[in-house]
């Protein structure tokens, strides 16, 4: 069936809907290159504009699966459970919440892509490691998920690239902000990667992709719905973002952070988050019955697990991590608590030393990023150690520093207590 | 000044209005090609959903005009005002209005541009005349408005060119409806014109691209504004469109109708759109003190200067006009009086005959068309011929007349009399 493309522009722009055979026959014919890209440009900025319904952005979202393969990883002999994070600073949880499923008895097949902007990605973290590669042939996933239990990798080319068309396009036209069009880009990924269950960390605060919590719900419902459709079962909690997450932003950082916590130390904000999302996990698993994953991680057991993934994808988990060969100390401006460590511009900061990239094609630095001395609330002393500046090239360190202006806020009184864990998103 | 064409998109997106400099950048840089179609779309569907505020506009029009040249009229010796149309069916007003504001002492400089879709272009009706050109050099044009005192020319590729690479854009992008973007495409092209009066002839109705009177108000005031700002006085008449002009559609066969007009003959509803827009171009053009354009038009003093002026651009006056080898006559399907004959219905059938353009570069017809023998209100007997269908193609036929269907209305009573000028909108 053929459809003009100006009539389903129309459509949308007038606010109705198109009919499932148009979604199908959009999509396909963009992925193919029979659309071009202007014409799919003010389809979606009208997207923007007017929405989707539930059951179009389900054909939608189908639609991108099936521009591609979708894996099967039925009988691995254990069920298959992954987690997708919104993005946040400091984000470093799946590389401790992969080995603690996985020790706790499931598999995580986890595929992602590279991250842009201010919030780092998985995969750059792991990159920090000498030797490990983010790619893994379809068959050689399926042999590290039966041996070893969990992997990250890249997603490969062949996975719903619908979205990497339209993730490119929505970048340079402005048509990122929008709910179904995150909820599909996200979920076509997760499910064509044949996971069977998913917990959606949904991050909410000034240094998340979502500052308010009203969207944040939205979206998390919208993906919660969509997963539900495609047969996978999937929740997703709410967690705060106006804080960055542990103590480090920055690729090598976070990866030695991340460690710390798989050996059963790490800081507390990190290990509440990713047990929350075990538990989750675990639950969605059929594996609720099993050792809390608090036990587990504080244990240590699940870094054994680290080092076999690690293993498996070429890296050397005992190599020491690169350092950064300019690192500048700040020290605290006053005595007192720290009230406030501003999310937002500790992510920038760590961009602008080089740990992030601004275009898909960028490198990063494995050793440029941030470490604080201090959580939120803690005390500190004037002129002692508050922050570290980490990179390789000191010409940097100039513009990182004015991304700190105003960041940091330091009291006489604690600050209140706030939660990690926000809301919990299920059917 | 260098903007990010995605900061500005998403400015608009968001419903806020780009600086002047941000506006001037965007369509210089757009005509040159340094900005990409797909950023355009995105940017052009985001002004159909959020608009554009008056002063926005005003510099989005100045932009456009700027990214080509202004011709100067000034010294001809006479004043010089145009009238553009916003498009009806059977609407061939220019043919005859040029030469009669001519014959009552102003010069008219009208550059026009092709038709597409259901309505027809000025040039395919001028084009039915044997041996005559559209195309004419700027100089030549100041020559001919300096003897004659009128062109009907084609628009040369240095005029706006920003508004054809805009527009070809918008026809495949879905966002042509939008009232600031009609009212810049056609007010630039005018203004880069260089008449200094101009009266915009707003078609109301079925046949319309505006089917309601509010909306074309709107447009109608949009570009008296916008003509006022570029020192262009500037006024609109609101015109019925529900019922097509005249008694033909299609090229030759309007050419034919028109001269009629001239030599002081031709259908009433014709004659009083053209004397009402001719009254409001003299008085522009500061004339309104002369001759009553009613009275020049039935001596048929206007038939001189449509010779003259037909001549000039290589065309034969008296030359026999092409007429279409397959004509048939459709009988009227009842006796009484004719209450409706739908403008719409019987633009798409001279456009399914062969009249007009589907896509930019498509050839058309000069002879083919529809003729329809009793007017609004007129006495029809059943059997005898009510219409005509002229084509090269007799295949055409069947589609043709399946876009009549529920098109004619014959009842028992006349209906009531609807006034064929509807508004006047100046400043």
């Amino acid at each position: 069936m053929t459809f003009h493309v100006v009539d389903l522009i129309r459509t949308k722009r007038d606010g109705g809907r198109l009919p499932d055979a148009a979604v199908d026959w959009l999509i396909s014919s963009y992925t193919a290159g029979a659309v071009p890209d202007e014409q799919m440009a003010s389809y979606l900025m009208a997207v923007v504009w007017r929405g989707m319904r539930p059951a179009e952005l389900s054909r939608w979202t189908a639609a991108m699966v099936a521009s591609g393969e979708r894996l099967d990883l039925s009988g691995l002999g254990r069920p298959t459970v992954d987690k997708h994070s919104t993005g946040g600073v400091g984000d470093k949880v799946s590389l401790v919440l992969v080995p603690l499923v996985v020790a706790c008895g499931a598999a995580v097949p986890q595929l992602a892509g590279r991250g842009l902007g201010h919030t780092g990605g998985t995969l750059d973290k792991m990159a920090a490691i000498p030797g490990w590669r983010a790619s893994l042939a379809p068959e050689r996933m399926r042999s590290v998920l039966t041996d070893v239990g969990g992997v990250i990798a890249a997603a490969g080319a062949g996975l719903a690239p619908a979205d990497r068309k339209l993730y490119a396009l929505r970048d340079v036209t402005g048509t990122v902000e929008s709910i179904p069009l995150i909820a599909s880009s996200i979920m076509s990924k997760k499910i064509a990667e044949g996971t069977s269950a998913l917990v959606l960390d949904v991050k909410v605060g000034s240094g998340a992709f979502m500052t308010a919590q009203a969207p944040a719900r939205e979206l998390a419902e919208t993906m919660v719905a969509l997963g539900d459709v495609a047969g996978v079962r999937t929740e997703a909690l709410l967690t705060g973002m106006d804080t960055p997450l542990g103590r480090t932003a920055g690729n090598a950082l976070e990866v030695d952070e991340a460690v710390a916590a798989l050996r059963g130390g790490g800081p507390a904000d990190l290990v509440e988050v990713t047990v929350a999302l075990a538990r989750r996990m675990l639950t969605l698993a059929g594996l609720a019955g099993g050792p809390d994953p608090a036990d587990v991680l504080a244990a240590g057991r699940a870094h054994d697990v680290w080092q076999r993934m690690v293993t498996a994808q070429g890296g050397d988990p005992d190599a020491p991590l690169p350092v950064a060969p300019h690192v500048e100390t700040l020290p605290a401006p006053a005595t007192g608590f720290l009230r406030r460590l501003d999310a937002r511009a500790v992510g920038l900061v760590a961009w602008r030393l080089g740990a992030g990239r601004a275009r898909q094609d960028d490198e990063v630095s494995a050793v440029a990023g941030v470490r604080w001395f201090a959580g939120l609330g803690e005390r500190v002393v004037a002129g002692a150690p508050l922050l570290e500046l980490h990179t390789d090239d000191p010409a940097r360190l100039a513009t990182a520093r004015a991304a700190l202006a105003d960041a940091v806020e330091i009291a006489d009184t604690p600050p209140s207590v706030q939660r990690l864990v926000l809301d919990h998103v299920h059917l």
